[in-house]
C-alpha cells in the first residue's frame, strides 16, 4: 500500500519537501485493534507542530515516520469486540491506504447523521475542540457579543454556531467573500469580516461588535487577535486554541504586549487542548450529533481527491484554501 | 492647609512638573464624612494611571485637581456614628494635610497590631491585593512553585510570604541585593533574583525554579515576565496584577507574543482588580491582622518625611527606590 513519510523538518512555510510517498507493507492489527481502509483522512494546522523536533503537547514526528492522523474507513480486519469487519469507524491513523486504530480510540460512523467526512470535522476531533473550548474555556452567557478568528475553519465555524445556539451575538473573522456570506447566510453569524480586504480592524470590530467583546475564540493570533484585545469587555474570556499565524515563524513572534489590557479588563485569557476533555467526548459527540441530524449545526467540508494529494491539502492549510474541514479522499 | 494638585499631564516618565503644592482653605465634612488629620499618605504606582486622560478603571485625574490616595491619620471632626475625633482611620483622602474621608469606605487603625503606616500596606489595599491577587486568581497549591516579580514592594512582598504560608516554594524577582536578601533571609523566599545584575533572566529562573511555574503572580511586564512566560507549566496560573514597567510608555509596548506559550501549556492569564473584592475586604483585612500581628506576615515600609516630598516619593517607584510599601509621614 501506499503512506506517505515523513521525509525533512520544514524551516519556515513547510513545502512538499517534507513529504515521501512510499509503498509499504499493509500494518497488521494486534489485540485491541483494528485494520481500516482509509476512505478519509484529516489534515490540521497543529501538524505543524508535530513537524518541529522536541518536547510539545503533541508528540514530534521523527523523519522517517509515517504520518499520523485522524481518518474514516471501513475495518477490514477487527481484533476487538466492539467492531466487525464492515463497520464504517474514524479514529486515529495514518496518511495511508490502510490504517491500524486503536479500537478504544475509535467511534463508530453514522451516514445516517452526517457524510463520513463529517466525523473528521463537525463530528470529529474539530467539533470536539470548539463545544469544549467555547463552553468551558468560553463560558458564554445569552447576549454576549462572541468573536472567533478563522471562523470559517471546522473549528471556528462550529464555534460560531454553537455560541448562537447560546443566545450570542456572533462575528466572525475569514479570508474570503464566499467565507464570509458563508458565515452570515448560512451559518447565521450577525457579522463577519474578511480580514484580507479590511484595512482597519479596530474600526470594521467597532461597527460589527458595538458592545465590545465578552468572548474571543482565536484560531490564528496575529493582528487580527491585536485588535480584539484593545476591544475587550469587562471580565471577557479568551480561549486559545490555535495560533496559525505563527506556526511558521522560525523565531519567536513580537507584538502588541497584551497584559496590560487586562488589568482594566479583568480578562481571563486561557489556553486549550482538546485532550483534556477526553472523559467527556462521548457526551459531546452525542450532542454535536443531535445538533448536525437536527439542522441546527451546519457544517461543510472541503475535499482533496487522492492519497497523493493530502500534502497540498495540509499546505493549503496556512493559505486558507479550505472552506470548513479539510479533508482528503483516499478511497470510496 | 497644603495640598497637592494636578498641574499638567505628563508624557511618559513623569517629573515634579505635575504637581504643585498650594494653600488651600481646610475641607469641611458632610453626613457620613469624617475630617481626618493625615499622619501618613499612600504613594502607588497605580496613580500613574490616574494621570491619563481617558476612560480607566480608576477615574483619571483632572489638572486643578487635589490628588487622591490612601491615607492614615486622626479623626479631627466626625460626622458619622461610626468614628468619633481621635481615632485612628485608614481610607481613601488625599494629598494633604487634611483630608475627608468616608465613614463607610474607612477602617480602624490598630496601633497595638502594627504601626499606622502598616495600614497603607500590608494591612491596607496592597495587602487585600496581594490576598485576593494570590488566593483567588494564583488558586496557589501547596508544592507549587510561585514566582512573584516587584516582589520587594508592598503588594510583591505580601504574596510570597502568603504563598509560603500556603505551602509553595517561592522565589522573587526585585531590583537590589538588599531586596533579594531582605526577601530570602527575613521574609522566607526560597530564592530571590536581582534583575538588575542577572543576565539570563531563564537561567536565573531555571536554577531558581527548576520544577517550573505553577503560578506567577505578575507585577511587573517586560522581560522578567517574558522569561517567566516560557517556564510554565501545564494548568498554570498567571494573575496579572501590575504591570510598571509599561506605565510610562506613551506608545503600545511590543514584545515576544505570549499566546502561543498557553497552548501546551493550558495555562490561565487573568488581570486582576482589588475593587472586585469589596464584599470581602473586612474579612481579608481580619486575616491580615491576624498573620501580621503573630508574626506569620512581616512587613516593611520605606517613609519619605513631608508632605511636600510626597512627589518625589511618587517617582520613586518608577525607580524602585522602595523597599516595602512607599509612605509618605505628613505629621506625627
Amino acid at each position: 500500500m501506499r503512506a506517505w513519510h515523513f521525509a525533512e523538518r520544514p524551516e519556515g512555510e513547510p513545502t512538499l519537501d517534507s513529504f515521501d510517498l512510499r509503498e509499504v507493507d499493509r500494518p497488521t492489527p494486534r489485540f485491541g485493534e483494528l485494520l481500516v481502509r482509509v476512505r478519509y483522512l484529516s489534515v490540521d494546522p497543529y501538524m505543524r507542530g508535530r513537524m518541529r523536533a522536541g518536547e510539545s503537547y503533541a508528540e514530534p514526528w521523527d523523519v522517517g515516520d509515517v504520518l499520523q492522523g485522524g481518518v474514516v474507513g471501513e475495518v477490514v480486519e477487527s481484533e476487538s469486540d466492539a467492531y466487525e469487519a464492515g463497520d464504517l469507524v474514524a479514529g486515529r491513523g495514518t496518511w495511508a491506504e490502510y490504517s491500524v486504530l486503536d479500537a478504544d480510540d475509535a467511534a463508530p460512523v453514522d451516514p445516517a447523521v452526517a457524510d463520513p467526512p463529517a466525523y473528521l470535522g463537525v463530528l470529529g476531533m474539530p467539533g470536539r475542540t470548539a463545544y469544549f473550548g467555547l463552553l468551558e474555556v468560553g463560558d458564554p452567557r445569552p447576549g454576549d457579543t462572541v468573536v472567533v478568528s478563522g471562523a470559517a475553519g471546522a473549528v471556528g465555524s462550529t464555534v460560531g454556531q454553537i455560541a448562537k445556539l447560546n443566545g450570542c451575538r456572533v462575528v466572525g473573522f475569514a479570508g474570503t467573500d464566499e467565507k464570509t456570506a458563508w458565515l452570515t447566510d448560512d451559518l447565521g453569524f450577525d457579522a463577519a469580516i474578511n480580514y484580507r480586504t479590511a484595512d482597519d480592524y479596530r474600526g470594521a470590530l467597532d461597527e460589527a461588535a458595538p458592545d465590545g467583546v465578552d468572548v474571543y475564540f482565536d484560531n490564528v493570533g496575529g493582528p487580527i487577535t491585536d485588535a480584539v484585545f484593545t476591544n475587550l469587555n469587562v471580565d471577557a474570556r479568551v480561549a486559545v486554541c490555535g495560533q496559525i499565524a505563527h506556526y511558521n515563524d522560525e523565531s519567536v513572534p513580537t507584538g502588541p504586549r497584551k497584559l496590560p489590557l487586562l488589568i482594566p479588563s479583568r480578562a481571563k485569557v486561557e489556553g486549550l487542548l482538546v485532550g483534556d476533555y477526553a472523559t467527556r467526548f462521548d457526551a459531546a459527540r452525542e450532542q454535536l450529533e443531535t445538533w448536525v441530524a437536527s439542522g441546527a449545526l451546519a457544517h461543510r467540508e472541503t475535499v482533496v481527491e487522492g492519497l497523493e494529494n493530502a500534502p497540498d491539502a495540509f499546505l493549503g492549510l496556512f493559505s486558507g484554501d479550505n472552506i470548513g474541514k479539510q479533508v482528503v479522499r483516499v478511497a470510496e
